[in-house]
């Protein structure tokens, strides 16, 4: 598995093995095997197996995206930072982190939210990578649902008790690509975790 | 809970209550559960009710070393960037990041252990907040082992497959303040929400 051109770093390949050891019986197709199993050796958390969830077509639609250096916009900067280094090594897309793009502040929304929807209108055709505000996630889901924008693929995943399972059912009911975690897990590793794996298929040829 | 003083977001005191309704038995201290119910809000992960271990007095240790100003180590970006709002609002510690510490590299060393191991030279009485990489821990509790550095405390939270059991058993066989979390999990959501649970039972004059 470890090529000499391979991205990965030998600990990465060692941790892969011993995933595929214990992780029994799924029922994702081995693309998105590939998506699981970084996120599982980000998380040391077996259950994303079966939280993970894939629309169809949503790794080719992600892998094109990513080749077409697609912006990418991620909601809090741990998500640019976990994705910062593999993005300089393979496609150099721009990345823009939604917290850091306000102008403006709009009442009863939160700085992640305003900022998302500043960037759905720069960005209308982005990859959205959302790891941490649910806010950021619903307001999304709802100009897609008015027809305001639509991005190439949204990676849903943010973490919590609070808003966060609203935002993924209402993610879910969506007709766009869409890799998304359900119940209360997630956050930045696992969002990063999602994106690196994605560069990885898309630089590697493996698809 | 909410104070017009609280650091806390309302969403966090409200995520909050939703944990304390759930979490159910445990053996933790009331101070600890302080630390524990924030990596739970971080991670929507129970386990680290049962995960998390505190050497005596390590929250006081920690408290008082944030108090005084005591400079902050983080193995990886990520960490630093799920502490760095906190810090400014309170204590205003500095925060060294190792792998961006490195002058040299050391064969048979990845970068963040180099790195770390330079901190250690800095920053002998440094809080240590290992959220990612095994092989610094393993490297730091040598050094501690061989009498070469004492930090004031180690927050041990290291994550994934490879190197990660073993690092967190030497450091718990090691005689120095430490928050740790057995097994696998771990990572740098992990690490920033003790850190900020720290900084706010410092802040807010809970202890």
């Amino acid at each position: 598995m470890n090529t000499p051109s391979s991205l990965n770093h030998p600990i990465v390949e060692q941790s892969f093995t011993l995933i595929d050891q214990e992780i029994g019986q799924h029922n994702l197709t081995l693309l998105e095997y590939q998506i699981a199993r970084r996120v599982i050796h980000s998380t040391a958390d077996f259950e994303f197996i079966n939280l993970l969830k894939f629309s169809p077509n949503s790794i080719d639609i992600g892998v094109k995206a990513l080749r077409n250096q697609t912006p990418i916009i991620t909601d809090v900067t741990m998500v640019r930072q976990g994705i910062v280094n593999l993005v300089a090594k393979t496609f150099n897309n721009p990345i823009i982190t939604a917290i850091e793009n306000v102008t403006r502040t709009l009442p009863g929304k939160t700085r992640t939210e305003t900022g998302l929807l500043e960037c759905s209108q720069q960005y209308p055709h982005g990859i959205y990578v959302i790891g941490n505000a649910p806010t950021a996630l619903l307001a999304l889901c709802q100009q897609i649902k008015e027809k305001k924008f639509k991005p190439s693929l949204i990676i849903g995943v943010p973490v919590g008790f609070v808003s966060v399972l609203e935002s993924k059912k209402m993610l879910a009911q969506i007709d766009i690509p869409q890799i998304r975690a359900e119940g209360r897990k997630g956050g930045s590793p696992v969002a990063a975790a999602i994106v690196n794996a994605l560069l990885i298929l898309a630089w590697e040829n493996k698809i």
